[in-house]
């Protein structure tokens, strides 16, 4: 194992976040708010660890998907970590492990919080919270790509880490150019939304929070209704932005260079497309006698299926007093996901795709013995590798799934409560039903409960494998027998 | 597709019933019933038909996977809808609907019932509920095989279709002798178990319908307290036959040719074992505090966790009314399921364990991406076509298994209703939770859940595909065409 260039990478991290804990800082100055200087106090501390961790160059530049996956995981329970430090010294989220919680949703755009009332925090802690969604959802490690050059094929091995989906979608052959491409894209499109956002009256600082939460499909709202209080044009504009932001971005790349016949072609995104409109109709008809109206039925529904699809968790209603086929509806929802290549989490709908592909299949080859198919999607074959790893990463999400409902059912909540964690954290949405419903929030839970829950919520944004590897015995051998290696050199 | 073979053994399936059927008329005569009559006059009706579909020879002896598929489907619908005209007859169960529900209950050895007070039935009808169970548990097309000839690859293909688990253990070259020695193994054990619950004073009329239900992993009740009325030394008796029921039946083989180090070693029962003997422990931990002792709280947990990893379904406790981790526990073993090739339902040991290997192989090639590694199952490696064939499985039993839940939650049940309906009927195992719980029932449905519900006990049974293939609209074409032919030649 190469550990060298892993503790680069980490420094050069934390020199990031250094960076990204101004902005907090700044807003404290705007706003007059001591709480800046908690964030500028932990921003030099990351400065310092960041600077220790990169004075020396790494030996070697030997990188497999190994040391990327080890490499993020570490990355991002480091930036939580050091990110959840403010909350503590503020003293707006007094228990570390709560600001962690509360961080590491923040990171993985989750969504899910231990606040009660969130309307109690600084301007400076609201920001951040939101901030982090925007960090988490494009993925730091990407824009440290997109800022440095790396080389020794660690790009491609921290990408298809990082990146949600089954394949990483290569936009150019380079990687860096790669990197900066979907920074930008992600830049244009949340720079839109707040403008919208400004242009239908929404206040600044609420733009830019919403903004954040919805481009990274985060969730944390800055106000304890969530979108509830706003204006129905913006709950609609929230919508329409939750929906764009969970399109694969190949789309968007496709738009760019103008290649408009391959981005209105793109299956996933059609199929995406497709869920999102029969969702809406199906939950419309169902609440549509609690509603004032069908255009109420219908905003109340498309915005809950927006951001239960994308994983936001944004809410405009308490859907847990809806009847149970919608609830059930949204339940499935959470499960699919987004596009793969978006800011969304869940199993995400290219996978749902190639599932359902591989059972029409098999099906086929019950009628036809003797007949060969190969799948595809966008008429491109799917290769036999990408097949077994969608297969495996389901078995694995199985796996992780039952564990932690076992152990979060523990402390005796109801089953609908633990289910519904569970989903909502392992697939970053936010609320889930009953006690952690969209008025509730999660600081009830034992701490053996919320570690779970924290893990869940790391492995759904990093796509599983980082995290499990990261517990697997022979990466610690390793990583010890490299130190002792080193040392003996 | 060759539908006169088809209808060939359609029709001596339906004769077999009307055989069977007297079991229910001897025993409407010893207990002087009149409900024996109706019995009687449905076991004509199914000789005539019988009759009639076996009058011709079925012109070749082409028998495909397909044909497998389809023969077993509509053998088991034909079955029950003949073995559900009784219950109207009588006027126990009015409505057929109900009485199919009970009677595919039963068949599929589910044991979800409509009753509310089965102990209102006659014994005609409450043996021949049992007796469903026995019947459904090996499966009336290996019994058809076990006693008449035939040829033409049909009895492979019959057995794949009917057999639980995902490949067939032919036990020895000759598939009649293979299907002759399971229904000996099975009346055997099934012996036995009467004989030792006589020993222990049960009546014999309770003693021969517990047998029936154990041994078909049924969980059909004649009280309405399930097990929970008898002695805790019948109990334990029950306990132990229903997991040695859940156990593969190739195990019983070994064990009668004497191979021991066979039958001992055999990876899938181990895993089985260790599983019900760890949910034992977690189960008693949870639930000591509100048993009278350590030993009542083992015999509770012991039952529960039997009755339900081997999909039994009987009860000796509310286990609605145990803490969410014990339920939960219950909910997992619920999916998990018996041993292949044992006659409990499921989603099976043997596909759990290869399912587990398959994610740390994966797990494995992330940490040494150049090593290559088999899979294998009791040191035999196992084949690339069962994993793809195993993980279809998956795919198709999680896409039936979600669009049920959505059709049920249409009613507005509460969401753990409409789940562990879906769970409990879906894995033949008959009780849920809540309103679905063990002391409840399922006739509150509306037809269209019941439908469902009908559709989700035969798929499981089946092992799914038989009965998505029967959905598929190419073989009604290929039905149709096939016929279409005939008449012009």
């Amino acid at each position: 194992m190469n550990t060298s260039i892993i503790r680069y990478i980490l420094g050069s991290v934390l020199k990031i976040e250094a960076f990204l804990l101004l902005i907090p800082v700044l807003c404290g100055l705007i706003y007059h708010e001591s709480e800046g200087t908690a964030y500028f106090a932990v921003a030099l501390i990351c400065l310092f660890v960041g600077i220790l961790f990169t004075i020396r160059k790494p030996k070697e530049n030997l990188f497999y998907l190994k040391e990327g996956c080890i490499t993020t995981a570490l990355s991002w329970i480091l930036l939580s970590i050091f990110g959840a430090i403010p909350f503590v010294i503020t003293g707006e989220i007094p228990s570390f492990l709560d600001a962690l919680f509360e961080t590491i949703s923040g990171f993985t755009t989750t969504g899910a919080s231990i606040l009660s009332d969130v309307e109690e925090l600084s301007h400076a802690s609201l920001l951040w919270r939101s901030f982090t969604h925007w960090i988490g959802g494009m993925g730091v490690l990407i824009f440290l790509m997109a800022i440095i050059p790396m080389s020794g094929g660690s790009n491609i091995n921290l990408m298809r880490a990082e990146s949600p989906g089954p394949s990483v979608g290569k936009l150019v052959p380079k990687m860096k150019t790669t990197a900066t491409l979907l920074y930008s894209i992600y830049i244009f499109l949340t720079a839109l939304e707040f403008l919208i956002l400004i242009l239908c009256n929404m206040p600044i600082f609420d733009s830019i929070c919403t903004a954040f939460g919805t481009a990274g499909t985060g969730g944390f709202g800055i106000k304890n209704s969530s979108i509830g209080g706003y204006s129905v044009t913006i709950q609609w504009v929230v919508t329409i932005f939750m929906i764009l932001f969970g399109i694969n971005f190949n789309a968007y790349f496709f738009l760019l260079i103008r290649d408009f016949k391959k981005a209105l072609k793109m299956e996933e995104v059609r199929v995406y497309l497709g869920i999102i409109f029969a969702s809406v109709v199906l939950i419309s008809a169902n609440i549509y006698q609690s509603c004032n109206s069908v255009f109420d039925a219908v905003t109340k529904s498309a915005f809950q299926v927006a951001s239960v699809i994308t994983t936001t968790g944004f809410s405009t209603t308490d859907f847990d007093l809806w009847p149970s086929f919608s609830k059930t509806v949204l339940v499935i929802l959470m499960f699919i996901g987004a596009c793969a290549g978006s800011t969304g989490g869940g199993i995400k709908v290219s996978r749902i795709i190639v599932i359902i592909k591989a059972f029409f299949k098999e099906a086929f080859s019950y009628i036809h013995p003797k007949s060969v198919r190969h799948l595809s999607i966008d008429k491109q074959p799917i290769k036999h590798d990408v097949i077994r790893s969608i297969n495996v990463f389901f078995d694995t999400y199985i796996a992780i799934f039952v564990i932690s409902l076992l152990l979060v059912s523990i402390e005796g909540q109801s089953m609908q409560t633990n289910l519904t964690a569970v989903i909502a954290t392992f697939n970053n949405i936010g609320p889930g039903l009953e006690a952690v419903g969209p008025t509730q929030n999660f600081a009830f839970f034992t701490p053996l409960s919320k570690v779970v829950l924290m893990f869940d919520m790391l492995a759904g944004r990093l796509e599983l494998f980082p995290m499990v590897l990261l517990f697997h015995p022979t990466i610690w051998k390793e990583m010890f027998e490299r130190r002792y290696h080193s040392k003996k050199q």
